[in-house]
């Protein structure tokens, strides 16, 4: 497996770059941001490592260039790792039809039904092809290993954290589809990936897993903005979340951010408190 | 004069807005963008403002999107309005054929040649209209304004705090155009909006501005990393503004930041250092 450099640039006294590479799971080139802080250099030592996961449409430059983590993530010490939301330019019939669906809207399954189950594998693709690219590439501490994620990508970090707690040991998110079999978005993408029976789709259901397999690791971090439409329209229920993790004794930290949105000037805004949650756990 | 508001987000306990409004001075709908602390509401006392102008290419929203501002500003109490780079929708012969003149690449002058001089005024435009609007309809302190920018804004910054001291006490520029007169890109752009006649170039570029003028305001900050490819293919000339300003008597502090490039990672990485320049100053 080759990894080939796109782009790199020094940023906060680390390096911010950007790979491609062939994906055998997706069957497409996939790209990748990794952001390296000085720390990566100046000694040998295993940095802690954290997988952030975009919502739909993004790429992974909306993080890299919007989100302000590098400061933080360079004081700290941490390394960060962006995927793309979605395989690209495989041309299936639809697949730039919509927001919601197709490019940029993998929603971090494994898809079964033909034909987005040849390329739409996300899931394994975070979780086993990234994981060991960056694992074989970079001095990562496996050990300390934390996920998180906004909207469609809060639902991808918090289900995949759930079912792999001896790979990711912290997890949070910003304004994630806490229920995806409650929201438009997601039985739109769950009916097109999986297929019409919705018990295969409770095994990428936050609030399902949650109750189903609760969680061990700390307290999960949750932020969400009282001014984002799509909370107001039902995509995201956090509030369905809280009602699980109660039943389940699972830790959950939700704030609700009075006046934020769901953009990007709302992740930067507690994008520090975040880095910085993870750093503590990961520590 | 109406604003019309594009989008407004909160922000770092402030407010990111976007407006636009028909503008006498280009003939065109412009957009800018307008960053209020905390403070502006908190309080009726009039704010500090500091002006951005960005590079060739961008609009209003790089920066406000980028450059990891808002955080600072939040916390020092100022206000920060970013315009765009040219007008836009005037439908010029040729207006979008280059990255370096025309649409996104306005360069902060008064066009005098036709057909650009209707609407190519960002001088004119940033100065006064801008600059008016701004003091109108927001409570900021008008002895309390500074100007920063970068590469074709970097130019755009220092031209017009050079020639309008008593309008802007701070100056600082991240890689600017420090000699269009002597660079590939001012050469094109002054040739096609001021004429062939190099004298009238002479009043649009720094290092003639520093000698002819000279600067009683604070130390001019000037951050230029080492590895900008625009700066080896020598478009920047930081050296040619440190002479000028040996033989000026003008203080300035140039700092050559090792391996940084021309992006906003660059950008993100010294904004907090020019931010408390200015608030230092403006204080």
């Amino acid at each position: 497996m080759t990894l080939t450099l796109i782009s790199q640039s020094k940023c906060f006294k680390g390096v911010q770059l950007v790979y491609s590479h062939f994906s055998p799971t997706t069957q497409c080139d996939m790209r990748f941001g990794i952001f390296l802080p000085p720390h990566a250099r100046e000694n040998m030592q295993p940095l802690p490592v954290l997988y952030w996961l975009s919502g739909l449409t993004c790429t992974e430059q909306n993080f890299i260039t919007k989100a302000g983590a590098q400061r933080v993530a360079a004081e700290l010490g941490m390394i960060i790792v962006v995927p793309d939301t979605s395989p690209r330019g495989v041309n299936l019939p639809g697949d730039k039809a919509s927001s919601y669906f197709g490019e940029g809207a993998g929603f971090y399954v494994d898809a079964t039904v033909a034909p987005w189950s040849r390329n739409y594998r996300m899931y394994s693709y975070v979780t086993k092809e990234l994981y060991n690219i960056i694992t074989t590439n970079f001095l990562v501490d496996v050990k300390r290993t934390g996920i998180f994620g906004h909207s469609m990508g809060g639902h991808g970090a918090l289900t995949i954290a759930l079912k792999n707690p001896e790979q990711y040991q912290t997890v949070s998110a910003f304004a994630p589809i806490c229920a995806p079999i409650h929201s438009e978005w997601g039985e739109r993408a769950f009916m097109g990936y999986l297929g019409k029976n919705r018990e295969f789709w409770y095994k990428y259901d936050t609030c399902e897993l949650i109750k189903k397999r609760g969680w061990l690791g700390p307290p999960i971090l949750i932020d969400q903005g009282t001014e984002d439409t799509y909370w107001k329209e039902l995509q995201l229920h956090p509030e369905l979340l809280q009602s699980a993790c109660q039943q389940s004794h699972v830790k959950l930290t939700l704030r609700m951010q009075k006046g934020y949105d769901h953009s990007y000037y709302f992740i930067s805004t507690f994008m520090e408190d975040h880095l910085r949650y993870h750093a503590r756990y990961l520590a």
